[in-house]
């Protein structure tokens, strides 16, 4: 295994190709900018294709088709692109089509600006796109799993049929950090459902039209079914001294190193603080958010946004324990020290209601 | 006042240009079609602009460019379309540009069927674009609706310069129903903040661009500020027999015309249901929710979805009373006897528990 | 008559709204930005349409959408959009509508520069589009026909049903020169062919598809037969001292007016030169050229090109007297001087052969 | 060497494959769309990549795009699809990059229809595209040329770095005969001036602008000398009883399939009848025109269209011999009957005026 130093968005395509995919399309934007062009050097000398696309919108379908012929396939993008691909993404979901999208979000509304932020969970977590559906969405906070999560995205695409986003804000993206490469992948499954334009497959059919309401009722049942089976089966979370925590911290991405490093210090304090840190946003840690609501008397929630996953701890909670949230947005990424008078005071509040 | 015939998706039509809306653009799609059709006829004649697009991202940006302008405008779509719009709305919305989007639901994800459905709840309501933002949603439920809802749009989008969705489902759209025309709009506000080609406002700027991270996190802020406003202000709804219901029933749109019926049934029969009505989705009608949770027992909530609208539901409960489900996909609308038997087993197993 | 210093690009604008039309739709690009930029200006305050459409495709299809709806209607650009309109050109002339196309031209091929050039002589006058269609080609040499023949060609696109070009160098586009603003046209003919949304015209078509050839065949015929009409009745041409003229000077656009100084200066030193300006180019005043062959030795044409429309010259005089070239590419313009030496070598070439 | 059943437009790919062409982007058009398909079925049977392009400008600048890297690379389509890549054929001009095109022609103008037609010989011949450039254009008359001279075309677009247009009807495209397929090109020569993302050619720049005015001029005058030297050296005919013929037949393509049956014909009637077929249309064979016109007292043209090369036919002959046109439009193909009729005519037409 070698160790080397790779950005973030770098080490996605370096997962990717690990992962066997070998069709990138995509069309560049700060700061993912770096996706496609390590994709742009690294797929043609993996015997791949890249390319750049006339739009992201053209991008997206044409990972739609690569898919629909059992390739695996991706692309890569941040807000303003990844809106343009609602369309598709939720064209895919509705085909079954493995496919992985990367995100690596930058400050919002609008153009806003190319800074990190985490204003797209709502959007990738909640769905974009039209109709009922849901993608997967795996949210790593290093170089290291930039790597290793794309490596997965691209197995569960293919386990589920479903398309799989890598959440990432433009801090892991950019940041450079030593990175293992994985043994690559060799047994990727056969796709007995694909169309490659032969014979042996010609009655294949890969769409998202069921003309009759009960079909696509029908069709629209049986895709909750897998979506239940993976909130069943493939939750990822990471935990940091929750055992015994009066206050859980939670937060993804980049906010997650933050808040280890403020769980440390905490504890150094006297303060019983701990970190649940949700590696899937879908699945959602909501079972484990349940449990640790029978200890901890308060869940801190931390984002680059105005506060969007808030709600789905809040949704677990179900009002059995208090939140409190701390955000900064346009770009702007907490201090430790900032972030840890937040949990300070907060643990100080609780205690003097006690 | 005249009192006509229209099919809702008429009726959108009749009322933005009452309320002084004189350029559209948009592109065809069924079960929305109707609107653009009756946009080709009408706009001409009352002066205005109807523009086909090349494409649903040529058409919400060109209702960009006229909004900036000082335009009052719109576009209409159903799912896919909406999809590709959702760029452009996360922009208009970092702008602060005042538009009016109309969507009419149809089954999804993906191409799905052209039949009614609410699937594009969490899209419209929740953010389908990047970036912190939100929307004014409306939610006709009837052709009277779609007429005088779509005015008052245009009349909020220019109150506090946001985009405003009218958000509804293919039935409402597609069925015919008397409709009383309101006077037209004669004192539509002056927009300073505008730019017309003239010297006289050369300084003003439309943008959602703010390189720096404090600015743009300081436009957020103001953005949230608004949205807080509008939250407090602006929030409609109706009611029915909640005074004393011991089950809430819940639902927007077509749906909500079948809980009518379901509640005077159940009235009939003993149950002493409500019904709550939002017709803002955004805002919702979080502390009504909380003050009917007072005193009833149960909230019934219905979709035409896999369940949407109802973590809104959830969220304002925050645990302090149960919630039940029932929704139809892709394109079936629950009959009104159906619908009853889901009130009536509940409610049963309300009491029995009891 | 007011006279007011205008730039070529904003009096081909003038022209255009005196000559009724209203519906703009274009993309900007040097060095015919200024085209679009004063029709955003002036469309609107004449109460007409200015639209940036999203592509130069996008606008020359909805300059054949507004056609087909009896609205005069132009678009404008430079040597690659022009080119991107190839197929809407070819679309229009098909289905015989009346569109006005200003082509400014600049360095290329590709790219090339922003600097004037006459190298699109092929594309528009020969067919840049797929299929035997033709366009009435006019190229104006000042400000003063810029907005003159604007005027004339929306007058011929109706007369004729058929695309008109306005052809003109980046040099006369750019140029300030005073211009007497014409009268407006007010009786612009009705147009019953057209379709406005109504019944009355419900039984009117607009294609350009024959699936039968026989069909297709009789419609080629037609057209052929209406170009060849054209080709009788159009054409327009400027001559200066070509009674007794033994070498016939040849250029449109700003080439003629240097051809104009080089005559006199010809004249002034005893070399009988004449100048036959092309102000059409289809039709091309072929018949002229056969003509002034009785009495002339040779024809030197000059173009800011590699010699385009020289061909049409050499085919009109059917190798009954030479033909000399003399052009520059890429954005230069050649002197006076460096013309009139060219012109002079010419003619004493020739008088020494005799 | 295997002797199999093609159509025209499979045996393109089949060509193309065997040139070493591994990058295939298009859309689908009718009468050229077995050329997509079958590039679909077998460029990712040979390890190459087909991509079927949001558009036809899409895939046009993938083309470039490709090229710029020093893959062979080439489109395909019918008239409509070909006016919409003229601009990317003239940027690939521009910037000198050997691309190959196919236009499979059907009826136009506009839509038209999907039967035979030569109509796009002056958009590819003179230049649909802005500015001074010219396209190789070689014209197959049956499947077995098909095959070879897509061959021809990739290794004459590498020998002078220049777009080559293969130009075939809808029937040479859509017609079956046997081909024998040829050896694999196996020395495809380097292209030391590609860029392939790596250091070794960092300064390697593939372009069309040049801002100076001169050094546009240097260029477009390297340009047209390469054009010189390909028309000294590249051009391509066959002739058939031309040594003592009265009466020259020329086309190409189809058409020129039906006038070899012809000038048997005549020959068996005692009229001296030749056929002359440029199968390059650029280069065009005016040096061989020029030297038949010593003996031959007339031409006959044949096009189905209203006439386009015959105006090549005439610059050649300057007036020294008259021409006779016969052509049929929309789709129509002329019977050889009909076609003798005509010669038969003329003949005795030129014979009756001696």
């Amino acid at each position: 295994m070698s160790r080397l130093l790779f950005k973030g968005n770098d080490a996605v395509i370096r997962g990717a190709i690990l992962a066997g995919c070998r069709a990138f399309y995509g069309y560049p934007i700060t700061p993912a900018s770096e996706v496609a062009e390590t994709a742009a050097k690294f797929f043609p000398q993996a015997g791949g294709t890249f390319l750049q696309a006339e739009s992201e919108i053209a991008a997206i379908n044409m990972v739609f088709g690569a898919a629909s012929t059992g390739q695996s396939t991706m692309t890569a993008s941040a807000g303003p692109g990844i809106s343009l691909k609602q369309e598709g993404i939720s064209y895919a979901a509705g085909a079954e089509l493995p496919i992985v999208v990367v995100d690596i979000m930058r400050g919002g509304p609008g153009l806003g600006n190319i800074a990190p932020a985490q204003a797209d969970y709502n959007q990738i977590v909640k769905g974009g796109g039209h109709g009922d559906y849901k993608v997967i969405v795996l949210a790593p906070n290093c170089a290291q799993e930039m790597c290793n999560l794309t490596m997965q995205a691209f197995e569960l695409a293919d386990k589920y049929r479903t398309p799989v986003v890598v959440l990432a804000d433009g801090f892991v993206g950019q940041m450079m950090e030593p990175v293992e490469l994985p043994e690559p992948v060799t047994d990727i499954p056969p796709k007995p459902w694909a169309v490659d334009g032969t014979k042996k497959n010609a009655e294949n059919l890969i769409t998202s039209i069921y003309m009759d309401p009960i079909e696509l009722e029908e069709h629209n049942l049986k895709l909750q079914e897998k979506y239940k089976k993976i909130e069943e089966s493939e939750g990822l979370l990471e935990e940091l001294h929750t055992e015994d925590a009066e206050v859980i911290l939670m937060g993804y991405g980049i906010v997650s190193r933050i808040l280890q490093t403020v769980v440390e210090e905490a504890r150094s304090q006297g303060i019983p603080a701990g970190l649940l840190r949700p590696i899937t946003l879908m699945p959602f840690p909501e079972k484990r958010i349940k449990e640790l609501a029978e200890t901890a008397k308060l869940f801190f929630v931390s984002e680059l946004s105005n506060g969007q996953m808030i709600d789905d701890v809040r949704l677990a909670l179900e009002g059995k324990r208090p939140t409190k949230f701390y955000g900064r947005m346009g770009g702007s990424v907490p201090t430790t020290q900032e972030m840890f008078e937040q949990v300070k005071n907060i643990y100080h509040g609780l205690t003097a209601n006690n």
